[in-house]
């Protein structure tokens, strides 16, 4: 659906801006950059719809196209790297479009002085990723840059998939909606935050990057009227729903006590101070569907759980029920919590 | 075709190997490092063509995709930005395919502190560029990493295209072809160095960065005959044509009289001790026709020149007969002529 982003940031960006770190954080910063630099540039139906991917038409064919680079810190973590990232965020990308994905290409930024074993092991888990999620890896480019000009790896891949499920996306969304999280939130980012914090744990966290399609194929399969779908990446959950309330102009509550999180991530975030809510995941997503279907969607994902519903209001606010029985407004990310998460 | 890198590389990379600068020339260690590290992971037919795109059926559809990363210094320089590079490049590697580009997704990497008007100049000259190819930017992301471990912009463009002109590629080349390029030689790389360098030419010297979908599908519409398609990027000509060479197993002689290159571009590389033939090019491409349709090429693309022909030696060995008389070999670049040329 078209967005109207005159109305959403009516003053253009002052001269001397210049990038930050949250301009890449997948919240409200990286909203107006795209509003106020690439829409105005690049507008067109596909992009308005600001999907994970573009829809397409190719001589009759029904595609899904989608990019994403990957410039995650470390290069390798707990449960993946930024290889297998970049194989699944795309793969996953085209999932959330209703499509199988079938090719990716990939190109590489290599820094100067990078041990080539690093490259290969990366590379290694790039295959093992495509073979699991069934893409091949089609074309790519290698670039490298001085030493100091980059940092080791980063990765941009593209993907093409074919639609093989059709559904309506934001504005199919229905007062009085199911809404399903997939899976535990926030593995993927507490598990490089903790590296890179030097910081351990009594239960092991690993990344919790896999690929979609499988899932989101099997729900469609069994009858399952989706309304929409969104990956739980950058900005996690509090930023998709933000989005898609906006997008559709639906209200969107949640409840605290249903949010499925891990133990050993609750006790992470309690002691970094961060909200599940906000921190990336790279295998998890929400879906929305009508609520009669959602004990459906429920025996179809092992792990999904019911955390809330749409309406009845159409005023684009999410809201959530604490567990001590308060309501409180889930705001999008106006700042960085969590940099090069992905 | 399928090239058997086990008989061109023997001995695998040392375990102490980093990345160098020359890995991504364009030239002998870009060869290598696709060699011993992509192909033995994601080795597939279309992997192991190593054209410019791959080629792909979706359907029944016929497919080209391609992806190439751009990390040019300077970001903006007379006749182009690292934008219109962006668009240009992956534009044109589809047309190498045959295939008329469609749609383009860009993927930045952009560096912490960057001025926000060199981004927005930059995405003017993508939009500029996307409209006169013809594409549409359909999808997209923009990543922020910390300051001094970017530099500036990087951007990552993948395309696809409907392939509409079916030929043989390099295992169509025949002894006795014309080799046709289809223009002067050496414009973007010595564009680049100049102004990096501070130096200054009587004649101004300009990229030839454009798209070049339009000519090729004239030739193609004419009922020329093409047996082969590569445009002369990164490694220039030189790379081009051995690459072709070893790929088809095919002699190819050229003539240096004939190889077309403007005045300011010759004295550039006699004062800067370059060869025009290993100089990047960003809106040329060489051409392998039958000889009775050499001339019907020459008509349709007014620059272009015929610079030699193929065979009658399987030896696959590039040669050129020098203004004075004498034969050398041309040899690929195994170093770094110009790092970061696109």
């Amino acid at each position: 659906m078209p967005v109207d982003f005159t109305l959403q940031c009516p003053v253009p960006l002052p001269s001397d801006e210049r990038i930050v770190l949250a301009h890449g954080g997948g919240g409200r910063l990286t909203q107006r950059l795209i509003e106020t630099i690439f829409l105005p540039a690049f507008g067109n139906p596909a992009l308005h719809e600001r999907h994970d991917g573009a829809a397409l038409n190719v001589n009759g064919q029904r595609l899904a196209f989608s990019t994403d680079s990957y410039v995650v810190r470390p290069l390798i973590f707990p449960g993946g790297t930024i290889g297998d990232l970049a194989v699944n965020g795309t793969v996953n990308d085209l999932a959330m479009c209703g499509a199988r994905p079938l090719y990716l290409s990939a190109a590489f930024i290599l820094e100067e002085g990078l041990p080539m074993e690093t490259l290969r092991a990366v590379v290694e888990s790039m295959r093992l990723a495509a073979e699991r999620a069934g893409v091949t890896l089609v074309t790519g480019d290698t670039k490298v840059v001085d030493k100091g000009k980059g940092d080791g790896i980063f990765i941009t891949t593209s993907g093409i998939g074919a639609v093989e499920h059709t559904f309506t996306g934001p504005v199919g969304i229905q007062p009085g909606d199911a809404v399903i999280v997939s899976g535990p939130l926030g593995d993927h980012g507490i598990t490089i935050l903790s590296v890179r914090e030097g910081l351990e744990f009594d239960a092991p966290l690993a990344s919790d990057t896999r690929p979609l399609w499988e899932p989101v194929d099997r729900m469609f399969r069994a009858g399952i009227d989706v309304h929409c779908l969104r990956d739980l990446t950058r900005g996690g959950l509090s930023s998709a729903l933000n989005e898609l309330a906006q997008t559709r102009g639906i209200s969107i509550q949640i409840d605290e006590s249903r949010i499925p999180v891990r133990e050993a991530v609750r006790g992470a975030c309690e002691f970094l101070g961060l909200d599940p809510l906000y921190v990336a995941n790279e295998g998890k997503f929400v879906v929305f569907v009508p609520a009669g279907q959602a004990d459906g969607v429920l025996e179809l994902l092992p792990e999904a759980a019911l955390i809330g519903s749409t309406g009845p209001s159409f005023d684009p606010v999410v809201t959530m029920r604490s567990r001590i029985g308060g309501t409180r407004v889930v705001d999008v990310l106006s700042g960085e919590q969590l940099p090069r998460i992905c």
